[in-house]
C-alpha cells in the first residue's frame, strides 16, 4: 500500500500522462486510500486560521497539553493581536518565530504563562465536574527506545514521547510543524510570540517549551515564510524582509461556510496503525537495502484532505 | 556560545532595535563567530547552480561516493539536459523531484547507472594512479548508536553513517538537502532525474539511493518550489502548477567573477568540533530540562556563508 514515499520515478512521459488521465496512479500509489483510516473534521473552538500574504495555514491547538497558552492565545486571537505582526525571527532548517516581538509586558491582556511543558501520564482529571465524561487518552505506539526518548507515539493527532517511569511525563515532541509559545531564560516567561518548527526535528527543546498546537494545513506556506541571516539568529531588521500576518483567528469565529472543509487522519485509528507498521517493516522490492525496523515519530506524516478547494471571501 | 538555535525571544521593541543597531546582537549570539572554525571556498568542478524562478540553488557535488552519477550529470549539464525541466513531484515534508520525467531510455548521453549507494570504509585508493596522493578520508563522529545506524558523522562537509564492522561501508545520509537520483524499483535504474529533500530525513532510504550532493546555499529556495498533492504522490499535472529549472550549470564552467562567493564551515575544523559537542552537553540555563546526550546527524547545521551578494548579469 504505502509506496507514496519511495522513489520510484515515473514511468516514461507518454506513459505517465496515460497513466495520470486514467487517474489510475493516483489510486494505485496513494499511501492512504485505504477504508480502516478514519478522517475527523477538526473542532472550530480549536482550530486557527493564520493567514500570510503566501496563503492560509491551518493550526490545530491542542488544549490538553497546553491549556492556560490555549485559553490566552484564544483571548489575543479576539483581540486581534496578531493582526499586522510578522515573522521577525527565522531560520531555516530550524523555526519560523512570529508575533509582536516583544516581551508581554506592553500587552494588557497577555501574561507571562506558566510552562506547559509536560503532562503527567496517564492523565486524571483535575477535578469533579471533568472527572465526569473523563476519558483516558489514546496512545498509539511508534518506537521504544527512541533516541530522545524511552517511547515515542500519537496522543490524538500529536507527535509525542514518555519517559521511562510509570505514573512519569508526556510531552509534545518537537516536530516540523508544531507550534510552541517562545520564551526568555525563565521558563515561565511565555505567552504571546510563538514559532512554528520548520526544518530537522530539534528535539533537544523537547520539554523545554510549551507545544500547544500543529500545522495540519499549509506547512507549504510556512516554508515560504521569508528567512533571516542564519549566522545572525535569523533576525529580519527590515520590514521589507519580512512575512506579515494578516490575520490570526479562531475557526468558530468565521462562518462556518467560509472554513475550509479539512479532515485529518484519526492517529488512533486502525488505517493509521497499519500505516505506521508498514513503515517499520517496508516490503517493497524497492528496498535493496531493508531499512532497519525502527521509526522517527517526526517524520510520520498525518495525512490531511480538503474536501473543498478554499477560497477567501472577504 | 552556540545560542543561535534555542528559542529566546528578543528583548522587547525598542532594546532590541538598540541591540541591532549596535551590532551587538549578531555578534552576541551568533553560534559560529568563533576563530577556529575553517571556512572552505567550494570547488567550482564539483559545485552546481541550479537556476529556479524563485533563486539561486548551490549545490556540491560528492564525486567520491558517487563518482559515476556526477561524471555523467557533468555531461547532462553540459548538453543542457535540464534546462526547461521541472519539479513534476513534491511532497511537503518529503522531497522535490525534478528532471525530464522520463526513463532515461530518450537520451542519448544519460545511462541507466549502477548504483552508487555506498563505499568500502575505509576508502582505499582504485588504483595506482589514484594512490599517488591519496589521503584517508576524515570523520567526524557525531552519534554511536543512532538509531538507522551504528555511527554517524561528517565525512568532508557531508552527513554520513557506517555500520558495525571494521571494512564495512559508509553511505551518505538522507539528511535535508541531499540530492540524490530518483530510480525505479532496479536499483541500477537512475541516471538522470533527481530529488532534494526537503522534510524530516527519510532515514529508511539511507543505502538505497545514490546521493550525489547536498545543498550548501538556498534551502531558502528550495523550500519554495510548488508542492504536488500529498495523498497523490505528489505528482504535478498541470505546467502551470510546476516550478520549473531555467539552468543547471557546473560553476567553473561559468565567469569566475559572475559566481557567487560561497564558504562553507569546514566539518573537520576544531571549530565545528566544539559545536558538535555544545550541542551535544546544552549547558545554557534556557534548558530547564537538560537534553540527552545525544545527536541527530541531520539536526546539525554546516554554516555556509556569502561573502558579497550575488547578482546574476545575463
Amino acid at each position: 500500500m504505502n509506496t507514496g514515499d519511495i522513489m520510484f520515478k515515473p514511468p516514461s512521459f507518454p506513459s505517465l500522462r496515460r497513466f495520470l488521465m486514467a487517474g489510475l496512479l493516483a489510486i494505485s500509489i496513494s499511501g492512504f486510500a485505504q477504508d480502516d483510516l478514519i478522517w475527523n473534521a477538526l473542532d472550530p473552538d480549536n482550530t486557527v486560521y493564520l493567514e500570510l500574504q503566501e496563503g492560509l495555514v491551518v493550526i490545530q491547538l491542542n488544549p490538553t497539553f497546553a491549556p492556560k497558552t490555549v485559553k490566552q492565545l484564544k483571548l489575543l486571537m479576539e483581540d486581534q493581536f496578531y493582526r499586522g505582526t510578522s515573522f521577525y525571527r527565522v531560520i531555516d532548517g530550524f523555526v519560523a518565530q512570529g508575533g509582536d516581538e516583544s516581551d508581554i509586558d506592553g500587552s494588557t491582556i497577555a501574561k507571562a504563562l506558566k510552562a506547559e511543558f509536560e503532562i503527567d501520564w496517564p492523565l486524571e482529571a483535575a477535578d469533579k465536574e471533568q472527572a465526569k465524561d473523563w476519558k483516558p487518552m489514546s496512545w498509539t505506539p511508534v518506537q521504544t527506545g527512541d533516541m530522545f526518548a524511552a517511547y515515542t507515539g500519537f496522543i490524538d493527532g500529536f507527535p509525542a514521547a514518555r519517559d521511562e517511569k510509570k505514573g512519569g511525563k508526556a510531552w509534545l515532541t518537537q516536530c516540523p510543524g508544531i507550534v510552541a509559545m517562545a520564551r526568555n531564560e525563565d521558563p515561565d516567561s511565555g505567552g504571546t510570540d510563538f514559532y512554528i518548527v520548520i526544518g530537522q526535528a530539534p528535539r533537544y527543546l523537547d520539554r523545554n517549551l510549551t507545544v500547544f498546537g500543529r500545522v495540519v494545513w499549509g506547512m507549504d506556506v510556512v516554508q515560504r515564510i521569508k528567512r533571516g541571516p542564519a549566522l545572525e539568529n535569523g533576525i529580519i531588521e527590515k520590514d521589507l524582509d519580512r512575512t506579515w500576518i494578516k490575520r490570526m483567528r479562531l475557526a468558530s469565529n468565521i462562518d462556518s461556510e467560509q472554513r475550509p472543509d479539512i479532515y485529518v487522519a484519526d492517529t488512533n485509528s486502525d488505517g493509521f496503525k497499519k500505516m505506521i507498521e508498514e513503515r517499520r517493516n517496508r516490503k517493497q522490492k524497492f528496498f535493496h537495502h531493508k531499512p532497519p525496523k525502527v521509526l522517527d515519530i517526526c517524520q510520520i506524516p498525518i495525512p490531511a484532505r480538503l474536501e473543498k478547494r478554499y477560497v477567501r471571501k472577504d
